[in-house]
């Protein structure tokens, strides 16, 4: 209720949200509130637990994410957000994990004790860029489609990638020694993570178009399929240990053109309106959370660590985005421009996902060193690049989405070109892009 | 998701929901349940909390009643609701309790511990007419809209009474003796709880109609506020041991239309279709966890105490109403007609708050007993009286409902003559029935 009426102040006050993300507001309405309880009771605030987090926060913001995913782009452009969300989350993990061992080993600020394998680990989680603060900030900017769903698709896919070597990470550190055969079966886990993932999202979202084929005669609870077995999907996925987010993603993209036809208008209207609101309400839930959850007893402050860190994420991302746009360019019909290379780089906000998993790390004596640093790498994120993102995209004149819806004209042509292209590859024997589009 | 499951499979066989109430087959559906895990665990399944029923399940299907309450009707046959809330449930509470101790002492059958307190308790419980039954029942057979919100008005505002009388007499059992002032201090709870309920709710319509005002930039959240809001009512209601009940259905009447004005079209459509699921979905669950429950250890059976309620319940109620009209149809201008006084006799359903307050009553060794006589005075009335009651209504040629949509011209004369009546009102400088409407 707080923050619900906390949303609509900024909202009725019209020109604060023109210039400050919401998230940021909400963050620092957490803050007071952790700030006033902290006074208050004269302890640290509740902190937003991983189970909260990922069982009942998550998911809906991932199901309205992948629900309202503009399908036909996505598409299109996988080949590139799969090279980054892969190749980029790895270069970013490994580079910041091994530079930051570094930064620990050489200096004279005690921090000689953290291993190369704690700092892989707390690379893997401070490299996951964060679906929830990306797509708040990015739906406000209105920069070109592509450029969007290239920063938003790479948010979603990464989680599968950072979360396998999340957990990679800590079983090596379980381990007495770490063979070779370790490193490669980590390897394999990937594929089998992500691709299981997508074929348990794939399962239930066919079960699900299947039933909603069956509620003409109980049109009231027809919405219900949707949220029920899309949240089935992910609840699967994460007991097998597979990519929750890859799972209700994918269930919910491939439900819904069936359940669109299947269920009725209002139905249509509701889960449409009720995915959005129920997003809304995480989303908001999550930012302030993180406001309140900053205040904190366990801070551990070394401005080494903590520059080192917050310099080392951006300049591994910027490198990262650059080299893999010059070899992906190579393949790609219209090249990711310079400028949209920035934004890519830019907009790789951290967030929740971040903060949650920093928590889960097993007790050990620079944990809370993780943590504050955690907090600041999102902080500055969400602040200072969710604050002048706007600004720069303006400044830099990048490319914004076109206002104007499509035209029937434009619909007509685009269609005939599909099923000509489709047609084509069919009679060529050529299985490509249009013809698994097509199927 | 089975229970949904299980909703489905009836309406699309077509045929079976024309003949079996709902109500019944999602007993039937519980009681297979309940017999599958018995047989698997060799133990009871688990029991429908009173709590679980009283906090999740119960609030979204009185919401919901709430909110799709045909005001006009309702206010107009304010005074005879009353009429049978009140006084006709404090007629069969005490006249059930009274007759039950007379069954206990005079008998053979082992019964006489059973103390006076004891059965007017019981009677308290056991005379609650359950909106959820009702209404699941009476949505289907479509009698005349005023013989509908009779019954289903007098289902909703009996909560009240009962709730009090309930934990009035369990009170009075835990006291060393009941003196008279304790009776009148009794008596006067019933206007405490009940415009306490009305007030708190009345407070929250208020407040969540002016919350509506400012969504106009926040529109994906409005519907949350119908749903906080109400909910927050039935809460605090709770909470300071009002009915939550009336506070639901107050705060639900009072902020429909001031939200649907203030709210998008799109999310008047949400709100109105997510209570439809919400209710649904709970009504589903609260019948098919009657029929779990009903498979227990704790069974007591005696013929003579069972059958005694079964046609109690159905003398009192019977008497009660024609007693309760004869007086009330001298002061209506359409009286109330033999055949609706007999369907609102036989449409006194029992359910659920029953079911949960039984399993409430402090441990005595009868309890067992209590146990399952309510549970066969739900099934018998849900099950024979609500399967019946359809070709009942049907023999007796009992009005039925006009199925043609009200026309331009009825609505304009109705609102002129609504007008000219409150006018007049105003103007003689008595302020009646429409005076109050238009207020």
């Amino acid at each position: 209720m707080l923050a619900s009426l906390a949303k609509l102040g900024f909202h009725w006050s019209g020109r604060i949200p023109a210039v400050v993300p919401e998230s940021c507001l909400l963050i620092m309405v957490g803050l007071l509130v952790g700030g006033v309880i902290y006074g208050v009771r004269h302890a640290a605030p509740p902190v937003l637990s991983a189970d909260a987090f990922f069982l009942y926060l998550l998911p809906p913001i991932v199901l309205d994410a992948g629900y309202f995913l503009p399908g036909r782009l996505f598409f299109e452009n996988l080949g590139t957000i799969l090279w980054y969300a892969v190749l980029g989350t790895l270069w970013n993990v490994l580079g910041i994990g091994a530079s930051l061992y570094g930064v620990c080993r050489l200096g004279p600020w005690g921090l000689g004790e953290v291993s190369l394998l704690h700092c892989l680990l707390f690379g893997s989680l401070i490299a996951a860029v964060d679906p929830v603060a990306v797509l708040s900030v990015f739906e406000k900017i209105h920069v070109n489609e592509q450029l969007h769903i290239l920063v938003f698709g790479e948010s979603l896919l990464n989680d599968a990638v950072t979360v396998v070597l999340y957990k990679l990470f800590e079983s090596f550190l379980q381990m007495p020694s770490v063979s070779g055969l370790d490193v490669l079966a980590g390897g394999c886990q990937f594929v089998v993570v992500g691709l299981g993932g997508l074929c348990v999202g794939l399962f239930f979202g066919m079960v699900a178009a299947l039933t909603t084929r069956f509620t003409a005669r109980a049109q009231v609870i027809a919405p219900l399929f949707v949220f029920l077995y899309s949240y089935l999907s992910y609840l699967t996925s994460e007991m097998l240990h597979l990519s929750g987010i890859m799972a209700i993603v994918t269930c919910a993209v491939s439900m819904k053109q069936y359940v669109e036809a299947n269920v009725s208008q209002e139905s249509n209207t509701t889960i449409k309106y009720f995915l959005k609101m129920w997003s809304s309400v995480s989303e908001t839930l999550i930012f302030i959370f993180l406001g309140v959850s900053t205040i904190q007893d366990v801070h551990m402050w070394s401005w080494p660590f903590v520059s080192a860190t917050l310099f080392l994420c951006l300049f591994w991302r910027a490198l990262g985005v650059l080299l893999l746009t010059a070899v992906m360019n190579k393949l790609r019909r219209n090249p990711v421009t310079f400028r949209d290379q920035f934004i890519i780089a830019y907009g790789g906000l951290r967030g929740a996902i971040c903060f949650s998993l920093v928590f889960l790390i097993d007790d050990f004596p620079k944990k809370r060193l993780f943590i504050t640093t955690t907090i600041v790498v999102i902080l500055f994120t969400v602040f200072v690049q969710g604050m002048t993102i706007k600004p720069l995209v303006e400044l830099l004149e990048v490319k914004r989405r076109k206002r104007a819806p499509t035209t029937v004209s434009e619909e007509i042509h685009s269609r005939l070109l599909d099923h000509l292209l489709s047609g084509i590859e069919d009679i060529v024997g050529y299985w490509g892009q249009h013809y698994w589009k097509d199927k």
